[in-house]
């Protein structure tokens, strides 16, 4: 994946505009941590100071919801320590990002926290396009919007969306989430072919990943070229797994590390 | 991983060259399959070349040794299906290869078959200097030669080696063995240092692998350039997973993808 670190500092005002234009006077209220411009080596901020901001927010009940900066690099890092340190205040909140913020996605989404949600970053504003992205995430958070979603998600049946290598890196830890019964979606961004069939080898493999109602493969963007040519593309290569692994295979789905993510709530959909 | 794909044809009359200048006429006699010289898309032959080719050797009590010819890629394709076909006659032989060839050597190691080593393959020939890989691998497979062996291996205490994005995707299905109380050396190369660090996570965050004896951490090449600067080395990445496990950092491993690669026989060394 790319290079990260610290929020871009022009970003928060253009977020703040962009709810205006949207909502006027009923727009929410932004905070954007201080820790958002920190920079460690690959992290913003020291681990301690990643933790500590996650709490901050978290265990404010005057906040609704907890939307990510960024990727979220480092999040492995730190999540078994705030998950242990969460209050009840924790608990109602919307909680949305994608990348390596799969981590404590998966985290609290095994916690029991009702509103998980993988979906656009703040600095998605950064991509060509991006705004469409941000005002997609903002209309899940703030509305609901359910023209924001995955389009093939329901009230029927309970999903998940992960990046596939946070996935892959979530088995048999004590983050990982009993995802029985779930449509589980993938996202890849940046690996080889070869990695990727791996890593469909290894969720596939894995027991409890075997009561799955099934899976989607989002877009998997900036693959590396192969030499010579791996030969077979992202989609065959999960059929394949599917069928070895007897997990029903159901398609694409409209997710990626890109402007057209779309919002993947983790569980079932209330019902109209 | 540097591309794969069939074995060099001019490496099997180096390969028989260099045995009987080593042994003369007490030279061990080889059998390159042909399937070495397939190529499909990335891997060396279709997944059911590949699996009738291992079968083929492995099966077959003519052989005292399985070499992996190169790195293995698509072991993870064909591991389940070969190891429920072994017969009686794969248990006694040995098997060394290092890289994706991880994916069979746990599946074997796990089913308990006794003589299952990490070390060179054949392919290391053609590395700059890979005469001194093939001949160590050679000593090591015809004559037990200890000083074949990674320096820190003893008869006290089991270890296995692996690389390491191979054992993360092993962690939690069905060919991974149990390493309690034993030293797990790892090794990687062409991994970012952001992917080496949520690995190190994933590996040891994994309960079962609480109960290693220590890790040592081989050598880590190619890693490509980060930006900005990761700002840790692989050894206090290490150092830091090992913290906070609780399991032993003891050390570096003189392993790795390059000519130096010792050789780690899975389990306790036989006391002299």
């Amino acid at each position: 994946m790319a290079p990260a670190s610290r929020l871009d500092p022009a970003v928060p005002e253009r977020i703040v505009a962009l709810a205006q234009r949207l909502y006027g006077g009923e727009a929410p209220d932004f905070v954007f941590h201080p820790q958002c411009f920190l920079s460690s080596g690959h992290f913003a901020g020291a681990d301690s100071a990643r933790a500590q901001a996650f709490l901050d927010i978290a265990n404010d009940e005057n906040f609704d919801a907890l939307w990510f900066a960024r990727g979220g690099y480092g999040s492995n890092r730190i999540a078994s320590g705030v998950l242990s340190a969460l209050t009840i205040a924790a608990r109602n909140k919307t909680y949305m990002g994608y990348s390596d913020t799969g981590f404590l996605l998966a985290g609290l989404y095994r916690a029991g926290f009702p509103h998980i949600a993988h979906g656009p970053v703040i600095a998605d504003a950064n991509r060509e396009g991006g705004e469409e992205a941000v005002i997609r995430g903002l209309r899940y958070l703030f509305e609901r919007d359910t023209a924001s979603l995955e389009p093939s998600i329901s009230s029927t049946t309970p999903s998940v969306a992960f990046n596939m290598i946070i996935l892959s890196n979530l088995i048999g830890t004590a983050l990982m989430p009993d995802l029985a019964s779930h449509v589980l979606m993938l996202e890849e961004t940046s690996e080889y072919m070869y990695s990727i069939d791996r890593m469909m080898f290894h969720i596939t493999a894995h027991p409890p990943l075997r009561k799955l109602a099934g899976i989607r493969i989002g877009r998997c963007s900036a693959i590396p070229p192969n030499d010579p040519p791996f030969g077979q593309t992202e989609e065959e290569v999960v059929r394949h797994w599917c069928t070895v692994s007897g997990i029903p295979y159901l398609g694409r789905a409209d997710i990626g590390h890109d402007v057209a993510n779309k919002v993947v709530p983790f569980g079932r959909l209330p019902a109209v």
